[in-house]
C-alpha cells in the first residue's frame, strides 16, 4: 500500500516561485489533512506578531485526504491564516467543488506567500501553475469574477476569490467559491492584502489513494449508511433553513444584539416561509444533500433579489440584530454578502451593533450618511452593507468589525461590541446555551457556532451526556465537542455530516486515502484532535493571547436574557356567529346550520330529504 | 373486472342471529367504504331518538377496501355508532392488525345489534360466526382480555376489546386492539352497554381485489413513493412523539384547562426527553412507519410502567391539563388508560376540569376522596384515572364526561366544562389555531383534532391556501379539510400518511380494489367527501343538532389565553471564572490558560514547548 501523505503547491506572489513539496509522513500521521495540516503548518511557518495584514502572513488553502471522491460530505475545504479580525488563528471552512478540484490538480495545500505588486490571480492546471494579471476583474464582484474565470479558462474551472470587500481589507471579507463562503475571520482581507483575486483550477477527475479497492469499498459503505439516515434525509429536506423554529422556540434568537432570545414576528421568518420563495437547491461535490437551498424574492422592494441561501447563521444575521422579519430583506442581504464577499455573521453582528448605538445616541443621522438605523427597518441595513464592503462613510467604521469600532469610540460604545477576541457572535444566545456560549470563548478562533457545537444544548443530543443548557458545569462537554470538530475537519467532513451515522468509518476511510493504519483507532483520532486544539492555543498563546481573551462580551456577563410571549398572547375566537354564517354558506347550509335541499340532492342524498324538512319545521 | 364492493356480517346480539350481506353497488359507487360506509347503514338503520347506549343503537366496525393489502396505512379500521358522549354520529378510528383480520375474514363492515343477556364475545373466522360466553374475562382488562382470548383461539387470532371502563359504561370508554384504540365517542360504552366484551378473529391472509394485477402495480408504486417521502421517515423516527416541540413553541399547548397556550416546564416533556425512555416501537397492519413508540419508565414512583406511547395527544392529556411535566406519570397513565380501556383525551380533560374546579372551590378535598388536585401534582391523576374506569367516588362523576358532570352540579362549573357537543377538546388551542378550533365547532363528532386537521394553521401547510392562524376567515379551509379527511377514510387511509405523496394514487387503488373506475377522478373523490360530511350532517339534525351547538367553549370565546415567557427568561453567564478553572484543568493548562509543558509534550508537540515557556514568563 503505497503512502499518500498529501501535495503541498507553494506560490510567493512577491519572488513569483512556484513550488511543490511532499507532506512527511510524520507530519500525516499526526495531523491528518485539512484543519491539521493548516494548522501544523501554520504554526511552523509563521513568524510570531507579524501583521495579518502584511506580506509576511501567508494564506493556506486546504482540502483533506477524502477530497474529490465518491465519498460524500468529504470534499470541504478551508483557509487558514493568522486573522486580521482576531490576530489569532484562522480556519474557515468553505463548500462547493474547489476543496475537489485542488485535489483533481494534485494538491491538498496551497500555501501563499508574499505579496504581488499588482492585482494577480492565480491559474493552476495539471501541467502547471501561472500567476496572472487581474487587473480586468479587480474591482468586480464575485459573481462576475467566476464569471470572467470560467470563461477564460473553460467550464472545467472551479475558482476561490475575494470580491470588493476582500479587496478593501475589510476585516471580515470572505474567500467565495461559487455561492459558497470561507466567511469567518476575515481570511478574504489576507487575500485582498496579498493582491490576490482569485484562485482558479482548471482539471479533470484524478484522484490519488493508497488503497483505491479498500477505499472504494467503504466509500460505497459511507453512501449507504447515509442515503436512509434520517438526519440526512431532514438536512436534504431543510438545510439549516428551519432552524431558526428550534432557537426561536426554545428563545435563543439573538435579537437586538443580544438582547432578546427571541423575535416577537418570528413567525414570519420560520423555516415554511422560506420555503415558499425556495426555487432550488446547490450542494458540495458528491453529496446529495444538496442543503443550500435557493430562494427568489418575487415582488416588492427587493424583487429579484436571488441567494443560495440565506443559510440559517445568515437568516438570522440580517433579521435578528435588527429586529426584522423580512424574508426578502434577508435574501437581498445574502446575496449582497456573497456579490460583494463578506462573512454574514459579522456583518450583521456590526450592523447590530451600529442600530443600537443609534438607539442610544451614540451614533447621529450625521454619522449614518442619514441612515435611520431604527429597529425594524431593513432598509438602512441592506444600504450599510454595501458602504462596509466598499469602506464608505460609517462603513468604513463597522468595516473594522465591532471591537475596533468600539475602541474608536466614546467610551460607552463597548458594552455594545457583541464579539469573542474581535469576532462578532453567531445566532445562538449564550445565556440560553451555555456550552455552546463557552464554546465561543475558548475556541481558537473566537465566536465560531461551528467550532464545537454543542447540539447537547440544542437538540438535546446525548453525547458524551446530556447537559442542562442553563448550567455552567458542562466544561467537559464543551471539549469533547472542539476536539471531535478537530479531527472531524481534518477530513474535510462537512460539520452536518456527523449527525449522519457513518462517523465509524471515518478513521478507516483516511486510512485508505492515505496508507497509514493508526488513523483506524477512535481513540487515536480523539488525540489528534486534541493535539491540533492545543497546537492552535499554542500559537495563540505565541500571539500574546491566554485567559483574558477567554471571555464572553460583557453584557451576556452582566444583564439577563429577555425572552418573548408567544405571538398567541391575548387571542381570543371573536366572531364566531361571522365563521358560522360563512361555513353554512360555503356548505350550502341553512343559517341555523341544516343542509339545504337542493345540497342534499346534488350529492345524490334525497332519501335524506324527509328528516331535514323536518328539522326545519 | 369483478366488482368487489365489500360484505358485511350481521350479528344480532339479542336474537343471536348472525347473516351476511353484500354491500349495493350503489352504495360502494357513492361512499366507496370505511367511514362513507359507517354513515351510509348508520343513517339508514339507526331510528331517530334512540338511547345510544340502549338495544336499539347498534356499533358498527368497519375497515375499507384496501385493508389487509401489501398497500401500507391502508389497513386501519374505525367503529362507527351514535355516541354515547355527543348524541350525535360517532366514528373513532383504530390501528393494529384487526382492520387487515377482518378482511381475512372476509369482511368489510360488522354490523352489532341488540344486546346480549350475559357478557359474550364474539369469535369470527373463515369458516363462521360464534357468539360465546365472556363470563371468563368480564372484568378483566385489554391486556388480559386480548391474552386470555389468544389462548383460547391461537396466534392467527386479532381482537377489539372493551375493558373495565367500557364495562361500566363510561361516556368515552374506548375499544382497544392490541395497544391501539379506537378511542373517541365513548363507542367503548356502546359496546359495553351490548354485554359485548369482544370480538375476536382467527384467519390467514387472504385478500379479495377486482383486478389484482393493476392494484398490485399501484400498491408497488405506492411504496415506492413513501418509502424516501421526508414526511414518512420523519414520522417513522418521532411517531407524533414530538408534536409537542412545535405546540408549545407557538403557544398552541392547552395548559390548566385551556388557560395557558405553553407549559412553564414544557423542556422536560420535549420529544427528546421522551426519545430517552423509548425501548421500541410497533406499528399497523403493513406499515413500516412503525410510529407507535414504545416507552418504559425505569425508576421513580412509575418504574416499571411501560407504555405503546403515550402518541401526542396523550402526552399532552396527562402534562398539560394538570400541569405536569412529569414524563413518567404520562407514560404510566397512559398505559392505564389501554388497560382500563379509556379515552385518552376525554380523561384528561375530565381530570383537567376536576382540578380547576378544586382550585376554584367548587370541589372540595371531602368530594374528591380526599385527593388534592393542585396543579403539578400527577399522583392524584393517575388515582383518578382508575376511579373513572370503575366509576368509584368522584370517578363516577367524572365517568359522565365535563359536559354532564357540569350539568349535574352548581352553575358556576359550565364555565370549566371545554367541550364542544360533550366531547372533551384535544392538544391544540383554538385560540391559537382558529381554523382549527372551528374544525372543533363543525365538526360531525365533536371537538376532534383529525376531523378536519388544520395542518395549515400548526405546520403551515400550503394547500388550498395558507392560513394566519389567529384568522377567523378561513371557512374554505376547515371546509377542505373535512372533505379531503372524510374520503381518507373511505381507505381506511392513515391520518398521517396524507402528507407522505401517494394520495394521488388513492383514487386508482380504490377503483382497483372495488371495480369501479369513477373513483379514479380526483373531483369525484372531492365530491365523496362533501356527500358524507353532508349525509353525517343530516343525522345529527335528525337528531336535534343545529346551529346552537357548533359552538367553542365559553372560555376561548370570553378569555384570552396567555402564554408564557420562554425558559431562558431572566438568565445570565454567572459563572464564567469557575468555568474556565474547570475547563482549563481538563484540557491540562495552567490557571492562565496556557497548555502545561506535560500535555504539550504528551501530545507530541515538544516543538511548541519554547513559544509556550516565554509566554509563562
Amino acid at each position: 500500500m503505497a503512502l499518500n501523505t498529501g501535495k503541498i503547491l507553494r506560490v510567493n506572489l512577491t519572488s513569483g516561485k512556484v513550488n511543490t513539496e511532499t507532506v512527511p509522513e510524520k507530519i500525516a500521521a499526526d495531523f491528518i489533512g485539512g484543519r491539521g495540516y493548516g494548522i501544523r503548518y501554520l504554526y511552523e511557518e509563521l513568524t510570531p506578531g507579524i501583521d495579518p495584514l502584511g506580506d509576511k502572513n501567508k494564506l493556506l488553502m486546504l482540502n483533506g485526504p477524502l477530497a474529490g471522491t465518491m465519498a460524500q460530505a468529504v470534499s470541504r475545504w478551508m483557509t487558514c491564516t493568522r486573522s486580521p479580525l482576531t490576530g489569532a488563528f484562522a480556519r474557515s471552512v468553505c463548500g462547493a467543488d474547489f476543496g475537489a478540484w485542488m485535489k483533481f490538480a494534485g494538491y491538498e495545500i496551497i500555501i501563499i506567500e508574499g505579496k504581488a505588486d499588482r492585482p494577480v490571480y492565480i491559474h493552476l492546471t495539471t501541467e502547471g501553475c501561472r500567476i496572472l494579471d487581474a487587473g480586468e476583474i479587480w474591482g468586480k464582484d464575485t459573481k462576475e469574477t467566476q464569471g470572467w474565470l470560467t470563461q477564460n479558462h473553460g467550464k472545467n474551472t472551479r475558482t476561490a476569490c475575494i470580491g470588493p470587500a476582500g479587496e478593501n481589507l475589510v476585516k471580515y471579507a470572505a474567500v467565495v467559491s461559487d455561492r459558497r463562503t470561507a466567511g469567518r475571520c476575515g481570511t478574504g482581507a489576507v487575500m485582498g492584502s496579498k493582491n490576490l483575486k482569485a484562485v482558479a483550477i482548471t482539471a479533470q477527475r484524478k484522484i490519488q489513494l493508497a488503497d483505491p479497492e479498500a477505499y472504494d469499498k467503504l466509500a460505497r459503505e459511507q453512501v449507504a449508511t447515509i442515503r436512509d439516515n434520517p438526519g440526512f434525509l431532514n438536512h436534504k429536506e431543510w438545510g439549516t433553513t428551519s432552524t431558526q423554529d428550534v432557537t426561536n422556540a426554545i428563545g435563543i434568537y439573538p435579537v437586538r444584539n443580544f438582547r432578546y432570545g427571541q423575535l416577537t414576528d418570528y413567525e414570519k421568518i420560520a423555516g415554511e416561509e422560506y420555503r415558499k420563495l425556495r426555487v432550488g437547491d446547490m450542494g458540495c461535490y458528491s453529496c446529495p444533500a444538496r442543503c443550500g437551498k435557493v430562494h427568489t424574492v418575487k415582488s416588492g422592494t427587493y424583487a429579484g433579489a436571488h441567494s443560495e441561501g440565506p443559510e440559517y447563521e445568515s437568516i438570522w444575521a440580517f433579521t435578528g440584530p435588527i429586529e426584522s422579519s423580512s424574508i426578502e430583506a434577508s435574501i437581498a442581504a445574502d446575496q449582497l454578502c456573497d456579490d460583494l464577499g463578506l462573512d454574514t455573521i459579522s456583518t450583521g453582528g456590526s450592523i447590530g451593533f451600529a442600530y443600537e448605538l443609534y438607539e442610544k445616541g451614540l451614533l447621529k443621522k450625521s454619522d449614518t450618511d442619514g441612515l435611520e438605523l431604527i429597529y425594524g427597518k431593513h432598509e438602512p441595513m441592506v444600504a450599510l452593507i454595501k458602504k462596509i464592503a466598499h469602506r464608505e462613510g460609517i462603513g468604513n467604521l463597522l468595516a473594522e468589525g465591532t471591537m475596533r469600532a468600539a475602541a474608536s469610540m466614546d467610551k460607552g460604545a463597548e458594552l455594545y461590541a457583541i464579539h469573542v477576541k474581535g469576532m462578532e457572535l453567531p445566532a445562538y444566545e449564550p445565556r440560553g446555551a451555555k456550552s455552546q456560549g463557552y464554546n465561543y470563548a475558548t475556541a481558537s478562533i473566537g465566536a465560531s457556532h461551528c467550532y464545537g457545537y454543542a447540539a447537547q444544548d440544542i437538540f438535546g443530543s446525548p453525547e458524551p451526556h446530556p447537559t442542562d443548557r442553563f448550567s455552567e458545569e458542562n466544561a467537559d462537554v464543551v471539549i469533547y465537542n472542539q476536539d471531535n470538530t478537530a479531527w472531524h475537519e481534518c477530513g474535510v467532513a462537512c460539520a452536518f455530516s456527523g449527525g449522519w451515522g457513518w462517523m465509524d468509518l471515518f478513521g478507516k476511510m483516511v486510512a485508505a486515502a492515505r496508507g497509514i493504519d493508526k488513523y483506524t483507532d477512535n481513540a487515536y483520532l480523539a488525540k489528534v484532535g486534541e493535539r491540533m486544539f492545543n497546537l492552535e492555543r499554542a500559537f495563540n498563546v505565541r500571539e500574546g493571547f491566554n485567559r483574558k481573551q477567554d471571555t464572553l462580551p460583557k453584557r451576556l456577563l452582566t444583564e439577563p436574557l429577555h425572552t418573548r410571549k408567544a405571538p398567541g398572547e391575548g387571542q381570543i375566537v371573536s366572531h364566531q356567529d361571522e365563521f358560522l354564517d360563512k361555513y353554512y354558506r360555503l356548505r350550502g347550509w341553512t343559517k341555523d346550520g341544516i343542509p339545504a335541499p337542493e345540497k342534499l340532492k346534488a350529492l345524490g342524498l334525497d332519501f335524506a330529504l324527509k328528516d331535514i324538512t323536518k328539522s326545519r319545521k
